[in-house]
């Protein structure tokens, strides 16, 4: 594309440097600024600026927090021997969301993917395996997504851990609360079937 | 949605401002930049300011430019009696691509669209009749978008400057080049048969 305005060019190609955003809609936006006020796009700078550099993450579970200990993990009314497993802080709020979990969460900050260059080593993972070391874990839930990258990643922590005392487990998957058998995937009915529980479980939530 | 943090809730919030992206898309995007190096959040933050605060309008077409005079209007090989009135850079861009035309070009800044509140004032429509009435253009081309908005938009500027002498014209509209006649509207077809070009200069392009 070519621009008139070097600014302009800059603006749109930092814009265009995140995810799902290119050229095209780096524009719109940036021009968008351009007719809202100042004080606008300041705000939005400051935002990204400020959050960058004084964000923190909690040193017990890794997630964001503007505090040393996050709040879940400061929550005496949660259960500290019981730990949910997750990638990020967005699935951190989505359990949350569904009020069904009284652990703690160790945030792993992605998954082993070696095709993004993603190792056991970029992720927190040592710091889990030393919190079931140190005993104080009775049972590590696995709550990553259910791909290749997710198994993986389940995998290689399981490997590190079994030879201690801790119950490992995965949340469940099977068909959706409200969907259809006949529009659901082979895998997912065949996994739910095989992992089916007593019908009177089922009657409790 | 309940974030740990104020620092990544006032990130997110700011970015879900811009058009198109809702608070979802804007946490995606701010975590991305917490995994990235702080220096592209910065680079980001740094030439959104910049060009917000510093950013010039040509003095002539009004269109995006670092100096006071943009590079079309400044150029003396270009036609300054033909003027092509467009909605933004966007449409600027597009039209010099095309390689088509050796005028100079009028940035209205939007449209007429009442139902947005905006009106003919907050367009460059003055500056604009008053080149036509100071006799230095010969052809307006009006080359707005085919909408309610743009055709409202052009026949305002029309009336305004109807008693002037000054040749007004407007894009063709008509079926795309490469595009079956069958799978076209019919208001295009209908347009594109009643403004029908002699067959010796569709031999020209």
């Amino acid at each position: 594309m070519d621009f008139s305005s070097k600014l302009l060019e800059n603006a749109v190609h930092e814009m265009s440097q995140l995810p799902g955003i290119g050229k095209r809609t780096a524009l719109r936006l940036v021009l968008h600024m351009l007719r809202q006020p100042k004080e606008q796009t300041t705000a939005l700078s400051q935002a990204l600026l400020t959050m960058r550099n004084t964000i923190k993450f909690c040193k017990s579970c890794h997630n964001i927090s503007d505090v040393a200990l996050c709040e879940i993990c400061a929550n005496p009314n949660r259960n500290e021997k019981l730990i949910c497993v997750v990638e990020d802080i967005r699935d951190v709020m989505a359990i949350e969301n569904t009020s069904s979990f009284k652990g703690l969460y160790h945030v792993l900050g992605g998954k082993i993917s070696p095709i993004d260059g993603i190792g056991p080593h970029d992720l927190n993972i040592v710091s889990l395996v030393d919190k079931v070391k140190s005993g104080a874990v009775d049972e590590i839930i696995f709550a990553l997504s259910s791909t290749m990258e997710g198994d993986t990643t389940n995998f290689y922590i399981f490997k590190q851990i079994q030879d201690y005392s801790v119950t490992t487990s995965t949340i469940a998957r099977g068909i959706s609360v409200g969907d259809e058998l006949e529009y659901t995937d082979e895998i997912t009915l065949g996994r739910s079937i095989v992992n089916r529980v007593p019908f009177e479980s089922s009657l409790k939530i």
